[in-house]
């Protein structure tokens, strides 16, 4: 793996790199949570992200490892995840030691969204219940960063927060471009 | 270990606790600091906590680790301590690498109040000096969430966080018996 | 090593710190990186500070080995440093784990500045383009002390926090004393 790309639902990093994917041919963009259904759905362990959710800690974990696995091979990747997932059970790390450790990751973006704008997107949102949110969304993004300052330590990676601002998409891939670019060199 | 409740001096995390304990029969609550005490009277190298705190930080190490072997059979275990602690020489860590690897903690959750609840309590109570305390409690609390995601990265182990209002202990414990009881399936 | 002392540019670390000196005649203050351009400067791949910047992450990890190297033996040292560097590339760990687990580390002082005052200081700073800084200063400061949560709980490390309030840099030093005499009992 290479590049990590983390932001709180709502935030707009689907957009954002949907949008910055158009100026990155050599890229290959894979979401980590759509590649542990697929795998979850083989096993017949589970059928939705909901689903999953709910599966005992142990069960999660073995998903995290094999999708690592599958991932681990590949260059140029662009990893859309999440370093901190909300749940029933609490904030659940989604970059625990151990599967970073797994890992030649060695870039952290962060897209951070507009709080005020985050939750009018989330309430637009049928396929979440209100539920889902315990954390108001500016606090949520704070969490972010510090298990980014963690996951920096621990890789050596570095951290580029990247600021989704209302109507500024563009922009904000621009810059996502231009991080990945850069560190190319 | 299974579960450490953390929160700062002031912040109610004892009355939630005692709540709570009412509902959970089958659970064991331990200060850490108590069980430290204990060994350090035994040892007769300190009498009261304050001595503890003025001990150099290898002979501390020791009390730790020794108080973590205690520990670490217990199963359903509710443990009350600490993730970083206000000393003369700074914050000190409570739950540094080498202790947490020696533990199986699978659940971390911080009990936050009121920054200007916990003032107000801290005045009232007079086993404590007014020097003891040199972080506001809203930064205690932020600091208390940086070393949260550290200890959540290194074991895996969630973090629930949960608010403890003015005069709504009952809430926040209720809140603490259904984060525990959910994690238990 | 033994102690690090990190701040954000700005923010009156090097002041505080030769004012401490004075009252600290058996400690040796050095800064990170003006050794590491030292060993760059020798190994002929870089002139100035800049052009360590711009160096591969590999090259950059390789001179931070070879200064780690040259410090650790010396006991009583001050090392002037940085826990989240600002580079073209994002926020870059200036003490990330494999450096740590090379040194012996014992404490972090932070020496944290006036947002306001670090943003006249930068402006009247001519060596310094006003594009080296992207993170607001109030920012930068939170988000090393994500950092320093990060290397405590890896170390075992306490934390001190220092504020240098604007023209009080006296007192900021002051404390800065205390802390290691504190620390040397």
């Amino acid at each position: 793996m290479k590049t990590i790309i983390v932001g709180v639902p709502g935030g707009g990093k689907t957009t954002v790199l949907e949008k910055a994917k158009k100026k990155l041919p050599n890229y290959e963009t894979i979401k980590f949570g759509t590649k542990m259904l697929e795998t979850a759905k083989k096993q017949r362990i589970a059928e939705n992200r909901d689903q999953i959710r709910k599966l005992s800690p142990e069960k999660i974990k073995e998903l995290q490892r094999k999708t690592m696995k599958k991932i681990k091979q590949k260059e140029n990747l662009l990893v859309d995840t999440h370093l901190a997932v909300e749940t029933p059970k609490g904030i659940v790390p989604g970059m625990p030691k151990w599967a970073i450790e797994k890992t030649n990751l060695d870039r952290i973006i962060l897209i951070e969204g507009e709080p005020e704008e985050i939750k009018k997107r989330r309430k637009k949102d049928k396929t979440r219940k209100r539920d889902d949110f315990q954390l108001p969304p500016k606090q949520h993004q704070e969490i972010n960063r510090y298990y980014a300052a963690t996951v920096s330590t621990i890789t050596s990676s570095p951290i580029q927060i990247i600021k989704n601002k209302p109507n500024k998409a563009e922009e904000a891939a621009e810059k996502l471009v231009k991080t990945i670019k850069n560190n190319e060199k």
